[in-house]
């Protein structure tokens, strides 16, 4: 197995950092990584918003409900962005509308995904740890506020990241072939019984973060995921459709 | 500069493979390594359909309108998945349907983009290349069909893999200074402008794809992109809306 690969299966997300700065030089090294990665049809519809300022950072933290945002030394915004293609066709005279279309926003999605990813490994592979808060949207309209937005954009998510001062166990995850089909989707007759051994494996996950704490049953977190209802996160297309995008 | 960093700087999309399978155990490595991947809130709300059947593929072809894909050894469909927990939860007796909100979507949407970017590094990592197809969401109401996805589902792209059988040249990128902002987004005067080496750039780097012929500049290949209307993915949310997700 090569060294690339040993790092992957190794992920577990960091949420502990030490106070150690992260230097310039691998800060343009992650970016360059950023850079090289896939993005669809070449049009490179995402951006990234480096948090420096602390009041920012403090907002943030608010909206993610997750203190340990504040301590990251470094927080990247990944953000979908038709904005600055619109403006580059419409200096060349382009006079239709066609950016709105939520086929673009996929697409920057997207880019801004996979950039994020590509930047997760390079830095885990430089030694680092990192940490992604999709927590940033449970009030994506203010996120987009505090980050001054223009219309064609939209935040995906933050990446913290820096030096662990921690060492999380591995979180275990669902067998695969609950989620890799041949050909066409296949339904099981009863998932509770095909989660059954997860659901035990993740009773005995003792996560860092909850202090050696018992962890619940997958299947009682998805339950408790689907009966938590936050308002602003679940019209998060309302907001998507001021920042200008066309969702009908 | 680290092995895994030299890989990740060196990508290039591959569209032309070699016949030689992938062997099982490499697949597993890689199925592994998408399973470690992080996820939104641990929920795990995709899914993979590899796709085997060659009348499949074919239609597949036929929708991406790149005749490479045909010809990929591998080919991965990544797909949005609410619906694996939806059950696990109505086993639970969960009555609501906060499953059906595009939060939730959003969240499918990101696993999906994060585990495919990391399965494409370390198939890198392997000597392998690979190519995304977002091409298959000109028709994504027949890829719903094709892969028999049922509710809460949706496909995200495909990613096409194998041995290269051709060494493209590195594709130029836009200055990461036009997509890297601190605490806020910047706006430049005159976009054209900025991207003017960039444009300049493009025109040099000759395609393998193209048989050596020039490239467009970047500006026009956007002008091109927004000018180019293909009505099944502009309506992309009335897909989702019909795969059960609540848009509005």
């Amino acid at each position: 197995m090569n060294e690339t690969i040993k790092l992957q299966l190794a992920h577990k997300t960091v949420r502990k950092f030490k106070e150690e700065k992260i230097q310039e030089e691998d800060i343009n090294t992650l970016l360059e990584v950023c850079n090289r990665t896939a993005t669809s049809t070449g049009m490179q519809q995402y951006s990234i918003i480096r948090i420096k300022d602390k009041s920012k950072k403090e907002k943030l933290t608010e909206i993610a409900t997750q203190g340990y945002l504040e301590n990251c030394p470094e927080l990247f915004v990944f953000i979908v962005d038709v904005f600055r293609n619109k403006k580059i066709a419409e200096e060349l005279g382009f006079k239709g509308d066609t950016y709105k279309d939520m086929d673009r926003f996929f697409q920057g999605f997207t880019d801004a995904s996979l950039a994020a990813q590509n930047m997760t490994i390079a830095l885990e592979s430089m030694g680092m740890g990192a940490v992604y808060f999709g927590s940033i949207l449970n009030d994506n309209e203010e996120v987009c506020n505090i980050l001054k937005l223009p219309e064609l954009t939209f935040p995906v998510f933050a990446v913290g990241f820096g030096y662990p001062d921690q060492e999380p166990q591995i979180k275990p995850r669902m067998d695969m072939k609950l989620k890799v089909f041949e050909d066409e989707y296949k339904v099981f007759e009863n998932y509770l019984e095909e989660v059954k051994e997860y659901d035990e494996e993740m009773t005995h996950y003792y996560d860092t973060r909850a202090n050696g704490q018992r962890s619940d049953t997958f299947s009682k977190q998805v339950l408790k995921r689907f009966e938590d209802i936050n308002e602003k996160r679940r019209n998060v297309m309302k907001v998507i459709e001021k920042q200008g995008f066309k969702i009908k």
